[in-house]
This record gives structure tokens, C-alpha cells and sequence, in this order.
């Protein structure tokens, strides 16, 4: 049984702050949690599953606390509108070391506000192969359960960064910087690269002027048609399947 | 100031058996309701907008019914979570004639479900310049809240019809098809087109098989990473990007 005060606790979880102080984020639903699991079952602190789940997942669960709960009580602490059979606690990664973009393509993010956008863009990384987001401190959290929830597990294989743009694009030397914005280079006649960076920008505010003053070239996904802007997450899905 | 039958009206709109009953959609915020003033204004039947909104546009309000209304009766009547200075009821689209293929690309959508994913395709369509969608009659409605204020206005260029694909689909004789899927040629191999059509699938199970038997080519976008999926709206948007 969930004591109500464990049940207040992942409530809290839902709130920034907390995470950080505890250190831990939530992931729920069966494939992201065995893909946790799988990638580090010992960073899975806590899980409270229903009983089918827990027995069918009882190979995974040896270095972790399980609690074997109701489909009222995970009803209680789920953050989905429909909880599905498991939530776990977390362990959040640990700051990776410097970045290095020698023989990598990284993603850049200024400010990117929308959680969804956020765990959108950590899943289309890891399907084109890029492990190493560096982010804008004012970009959303990834810990924040939209975005963990947007990456279908993708986060399990996705370093990410948050740290001042301006200092460290300004620290890079003798890398290719590519930003997109509404006047540049049409993408599709831009070569593939292997290394370099790549500037996605804000949702409705784009890259920050300060920030494509530091960028090699701009590039531009041309439009057909009349609509104003692409949505944040489709524009790099767009920029990664032509530059990778 | 608005009455609380009114209020109870606007409400009952967030359903679509009473959007089609009525035969009108709800639109909010500034950018959204002005295009479809701009675009047809004797469609947009009723307009509550704050005092300040309802100034600045009166020019094009000469065939619209206008409540100025307050801050607070917005909230009460808005469905977004952060309401914004106007919303308006408007006529829905008449059902568009036989679609003819000639000339033109046209996308199918194999019922997309989530209503944030068909707005932003109905957005990748016209930033593509591509004004003509088809989709199964189980996709998710294109007057939902979620659609409307997802397209960012691009509704009132981009057709939509709901049809049986597969007898659609069947009567198509000389038409290239091209469906994503993922055993299918890399999209960066394949030619661009200027008529045809590309199907996109439910985000979890993809195309059903009775439509890819319809289809001329399978399509793929090609993964460099473990992810096991692309967003339906990413995959769209990569799609297109290429192939026009």
C-alpha cells in the first residue's frame, strides 16, 4: 500500500525545484521504464508498478526498490491523463564533462520553451544520431515529465547541456556553425556534414541576435506556400535529414 | 456582457457532435482570428474580443457580429489555458468537391490521432506549399480546439477531406503513391515530385495494411540512431521536405 506521504513526495516531483533538490525525475509507462532499466537499472531508484507488470518485469527489477501498487493508487501519483501500468524514480544524469564537437554534430537550443518541442527534439537527435544537446539555461527542463514522456525513451541516449550559448559558441574555434533562421542558405543545397554545430532557435522568437552573430552560416528550410514559420521540433527534424 | 446561455453555447462547441450540429468551429488569439477575417470575413459569424482587440480591428469587422467583452468573460469562454484577447466562432469549410490528383501532390493521413500532430501537418503542408489533405474518416477532427489553434492559421489555406481511403485510393489510376513506412527506398534516393501522393500513418501502428497495399513505392527516412520512431508531424515534415 502507498503511504499518503510517499504519495505527496512524487507529487512534489512535478516541480522543478524538488527534482533538483532530490536529485531524481519521474518516467512512467512500460517501454520507457525498460528502457531505463535496461540502460542503468541501478539509476532506477524506485518503482511502483501494477502486478502484471511488476511480475513480468522481475528479471530488470534486482537493483531496484519495487512497490507493487493498485491501478487506483498509480492513478493517484501518475502525471498522464492515462497511467499506464508504471512509474519509476529516477536518478538524474550526472553533468557531463566539457563538450568536445571534434568529429561529432552537435545540437545547439536557444530557449527552447515548449516541453513537447523539447522531448521531440531529443528523439529526432537520436534518431539521426546525435548524442550531445547543449542548451540555453532558460530552455525548458529535461526533467520536466513532458519532456521525458515526448522522448519515447530517448533520453536514455541523449547527453544534454544547459549552459551560457554565447561563452561557450564563442570558446569553439575552427567549427562549422550553422544556424537556422528565415534568411539563410536553402538547406538543400548545403553539403553533409560529419562535425560541427547546429542552432535551433526559439519558438516564436528564433535565434537570438547575439547568438547568430557567432554562427558560420545560416540556413533556411525554403518555403512553397504561405505559412509563416515551421514548428521548433519539425524545422530540425527538416535541417538534421539534409545536413546528416 | 455575456449571458449565461451564451456562455453555456460556446462551451458546448468543444464537442464535435455540436460543431457539426451548428456547423461552426471556435478559433482564438489575435494572429488566427485575423487571417480568417482577411480571409473570408462573412464566415466568421461572432466575434468576443477585449476592448483593446475590438478597437484595433474594426476595420475588419463589417460583417461579423462583435461582443467586447471583458478579461474575465474570455477566460470563462476560452479553451486555452492562457486566453488571448479574442475568440470567434466560425463557419465550418463546405465539403470540397471530388478531389482530382493532377498536377498537384496531395498528402493522406491514415488516422492521425493526436490533434496537435494534424494541425502542425496542416501547418508542413502549407509551409510546402501543398493545399489539399485527405484523411481517413477515424483521424482526428480538423475543427478540434487542439487543430485549429495548432495549424497557427494555416486552416484557412490547407483543404481537408475525410473520405474511406481505400476506395479513394483504389479510383486513383496512374497516380504515383508513396507511403512511409520503414522498410521502404531512403527518401534522400528518390526523385522530387510534382504530382502524386504521400501517406503518412497512425503514430503508433504506422499504415494499416490495406492502404500500403495501395501504395506504388514505400518510402523511408533513414536512421543513423536507436530511436525506434520519428513523430508523425516530423516525419511529414522530412518527407516533404524532400520529396518536393
Amino acid at each position: 500500500m502507498l503511504v499518503r506521504q510517499k504519495i505527496k513526495y512524487i507529487q512534489t516531483l512535478g516541480q522543478k525545484k524538488f527534482r533538483q533538490e532530490e536529485g531524481v525525475f519521474i518516467a512512467e509507462g512500460p517501454k520507457l521504464v525498460k528502457e531505463l532499466l535496461e540502460a542503468d537499472a541501478a539509476a532506477v531508484r524506485e518503482v511502483f508498478g501494477v502486478t502484471d507488470w511488476v511480475e513480468e518485469n522481475a528479471s530488470l527489477l534486482a537493483k531496484t526498490t519495487v512497490n507493487t501498487i493498485t491501478a487506483a493508487e498509480l492513478e493517484r501519483i501518475s502525471q498522464l491523463t492515462t497511467p499506464n501500468k508504471v512509474l519509476a524514480i529516477v536518478q538524474q544524469y550526472a553533468t557531463s564533462e566539457p563538450i568536445s564537437v571534434k568529429g561529432q554534430v552537435i545540437l545547439v537550443l536557444d530557449n527552447i520553451q515548449d516541453p513537447g518541442n523539447l522531448g521531440t527534439i531529443i528523439r529526432i537527435a537520436d534518431w539521426f544520431g546525435v548524442t550531445q544537446i547543449v542548451c540555453s539555461p532558460d530552455s525548458a527542463d529535461r526533467y520536466n515529465s513532458k519532456v521525458v514522456q515526448s522522448t519515447m525513451g530517448s533520453i536514455v541516449r541523449v547527453k544534454l547541456n544547459y549552459t551560457d550559448l554565447e561563452e561557450w559558441l564563442g570558446s569553439q574555434k575552427d567549427i562549422a556553425v550553422y544556424a537556422a533562421s528565415l534568411d539563410g542558405k536553402d538547406i538543400t543545397s548545403i553539403q553533409k556534414i560529419k562535425e560541427g554545430i547546429i542552432i535551433i532557435g526559439n519558438e516564436s522568437k528564433g535565434i537570438s541576435d547575439a547568438i547568430l552573430q557567432l554562427a558560420t552560416t545560416r540556413i533556411t528550410i525554403p518555403a512553397k506556400g504561405k505559412a509563416e514559420s515551421l514548428n521548433a521540433a519539425v524545422a530540425a527534424g527538416i535541417i538534421l535529414s539534409h545536413l546528416l
